[in-house]
């Protein structure tokens, strides 16, 4: 008898594709080779064993479903989570998050920090991320690390003072460089702050060395009505006018919160193909405003779903985001049908995927695609009964319930024990960087 | 030497005690003896070899704070958990709640459905809830078996037909009478469904058994602009202003929702002492409205969280709503500073237990109060680092943080293991009643 061989195979439990094609799949038999999907099958025409495999896990009881996709992070800011909330945004930003940052963020803060983010994506069902900050080279040794896929985007501000053009280009360059091509996980690209941080010189600089690398260009647009009054008084026009008229949007820019939009730049992203990343718990709980995610989608904009750092969240657990994004849009709109919960799943997962330009090889669980999966156990109080197993995910399930996680058919967490790492030693690298922050807030002049 | 003898002994961890007295303790020793707080005493004063414990509880690395409060619920709904979701409010009660309820509520229904809700409950650290259900014996029955602590109200409503005030009366009284004083642990009460379900005979009667038995009155007020509307064009008057008018309102009366109130409503709120059950995730699902929150609370008025039923939520969490009730009113204040973590947290406990009068009793950690006590671990990523335990509770916490349960001086739950109720076999029950129910849909002419 032949036997099909494969380095994992999953069998039973409940498929869920996020694929166009076959929508669900009970029992399946999934075989993973090479760190890619390499079939999927019905176990009662195909018996598991018939196959042959590396490692069996055994799915009974439990969810499949491709790994989650977090279009927008400050992965080291969870250095800061909960050092100050519940204040003004300009107060938080200017007296808080600035000062911590100015004496804190280092190289070393920037691995520990991204290593304990990525031990809570793993651990809540993130096998995908999108990251800007400062120092991210070494953001990107610990996605290497970690094993999770990452895009990494060196961040650009042009704050306290404004780069010049060749320096920025020569930084922005070698970093691609630098990252390309060391790993299928890994993909460097760029980011520029905003368009009231950042001067035209820089936005366009950066985004001519992002074209010619074929990588993502990332930019937070529209987070706050007083930004947008600040573009508004500056250049005449809105944000969205204003990044088309320097010309650097296309279907690789992301434009970050989109929270204060006029019909006319809906039209503008649409044309451009500009994706958005929607970070609504953010928003919300820096009182910054409610993107107008339901009129995007009808009008066929591409939208993911983020966390923004932890700073402003507090969490990286996108099950928590998918059950805020589909609430908060409801009330905004006074209509309980807007933003139904499969469209929820989809901005988490392929259209996530879409957002980051890597749709045809994740987002999905399809042959071919790598295998970025995550099992989540069905027998929690909490999943029963199950009716639909999209309200689940959105309105009931929780981080906590994913069991298992493979990247790129590597096995980086099983039974929720992280295989890629350290987390005592990652924590206790952080509490030394949290201890440092908490004196010299103390020892701050009030 | 003398020993102290307690029957369970907590050592070590930070104690949020969310009493005024003393906010936290650093490594506290908490004796319990005959299900009561006994002594709280710090560690490093009093060395815990001094004690003598029938158990010993090491929470090292942990938070010790009291149990969350759950002032709202429809337990056995959780049998509907995702049956009909993102639909018209309308639609979705009369085509889809309403018609389930009419064929698959019974008393084997309600006492399966509460004790998964209960299980749901204890595994995301609530130790009370006031629910409010037909066949409320059940619930109480379910209440007694799963060791936690409940109001249970037998509620009412005039439909489809009108009840008689005789009749009511006298199922109202029974109601009490038979569950009064079975269990330190169970509290018979009665709710009234809403004043434009019910006749005000019915809401006059209910108020009147409850007021004799010096039990709460549970009633939705104003959850939705419509209903609002129904009570005005038939009574001429505001909801909250005919609730007084025929006099019942009182301390004892729990008003649910209250999303649309105008501001003579909430000084009568305050007049008569009314306490408010706040449950935002269900109202921002149905698109129902937002409840003046942070107004109430200037106003003095005492609000908790409640989830409401799992049909409009969809899970029992209340770690989900403490982060949707802190960051909902911000955005619809477009104000961060509103609705801070701490705020938060009390409306979790020492405030839901006094909405439900039991604030002597529960709420806080403090000698001669019930050890209802939840230990949640803090080695987890997302507690790291801990500038704040308020901020890190509502913002990045979830409920299947929580290891720990005591209710009433009983361990409900160790290490994640629920040690009253046996899940495999009432999830078991659920998913018979679940099948009968999609079967009926199934069935149904569309």
């Amino acid at each position: 008898m032949q036997h099909e061989e494969y380095d994992i195979l999953i069998t039973g439990g409940l498929l869920l594709t996020m694929s166009g094609d076959t929508e669900m799949v009970k029992d399946p038999v999934i075989g993973i080779r090479s760190g890619r999907i390499e079939s999927i099958k019905k176990s009662h025409a195909h018996p598991p064993h018939l196959f042959r495999a590396k490692e069996l896990i055994d799915a009974s009881g439990c969810l499949i479903m491709p790994g989650l996709v977090n279009t927008h992070t400050h992965l080291p800011m969870v250095c800061f989570r909960g050092m100050a909330d519940d204040l003004p945004l300009m107060e938080w930003l200017q007296n808080h998050i600035w000062p911590a940052e100015t004496r804190h963020v280092s190289r070393e803060m920037v691995y520990a920090g991204s290593m304990l983010a990525m031990a809570e994506m793993i651990l809540s069902g993130t096998t995908t991320f999108c990251d800007a900050y400062f120092y991210e080279s070494s953001v990107a040794r610990a996605t290497l690390a970690s094993g999770m896929r990452g895009i990494v985007c060196q961040g650009f501000i042009d704050l306290p003072e404004e780069n010049t053009p060749s320096r920025i280009i020569e930084i922005a360059e070698r970093f691609i460089d630098r990252w390309r091509d060391k790993s299928p996980l890994l993909i460097p690209a760029l980011a520029c702050h905003a368009p009231y941080t950042c001067t035209e010189g820089t936005l366009v600089c950066i985004k001519s060395v992002a074209r010619k690398a074929g990588v993502p260009y990332n930019i937070h647009v529209s987070e706050t009505k007083e930004e947008v009054e600040i573009i508004r008084s500056r250049h005449g026009k809105s944000p969205l006018r204003y990044l088309r008229d320097i010309d650097v949007l296309d279907g690789h820019t992301i434009a970050v919160h989109c929270n204060w939009l006029e019909d006319d730049e809906i039209d503008i992203l649409r044309t451009y193909g500009v994706k958005v990343s929607h970070n609504p718990e953010s928003s919300l709980k820096l009182a910054a405003g409610i993107a107008p995610v339901p009129k995007l989608l009808r009008n066929a904009v591409v939208v993911g779903l983020g966390t923004d750092g932890t700073a402003s969240n507090n969490d990286l657990d996108l099950f928590g985001e998918m059950d805020t994004a589909a609430k908060i849009h409801k009330m905004a709109q006074m209509d309980p049908t807007v933003m139904d919960a499969k469209t929820v799943v989809k901005m988490a997962t392929i259209e996530g995927a879409r957002v980051l330009g890597l749709d045809e090889q994740i987002g999905s669980i399809e042959v071919g695609k790598w295998a970025d999966i995550i099992i989540l156990d069905m027998m929690k109080p909490h999943w029963i009964p199950l009716f639909n197993p999209y309200s689940q995910l959105v309105y009931a399930a929780s981080g906590a319930d994913v069991t298992t996680s493979i990247i790129g058919g590597r096995v980086v967490m099983r039974n929720r024990e992280l295989l890629s790492i350290d987390l005592p030693a990652v924590a206790r690298e952080v509490k030394t960087i949290a201890d440092a922050i908490a004196e010299s807030i103390v020892s701050q002049p009030s």
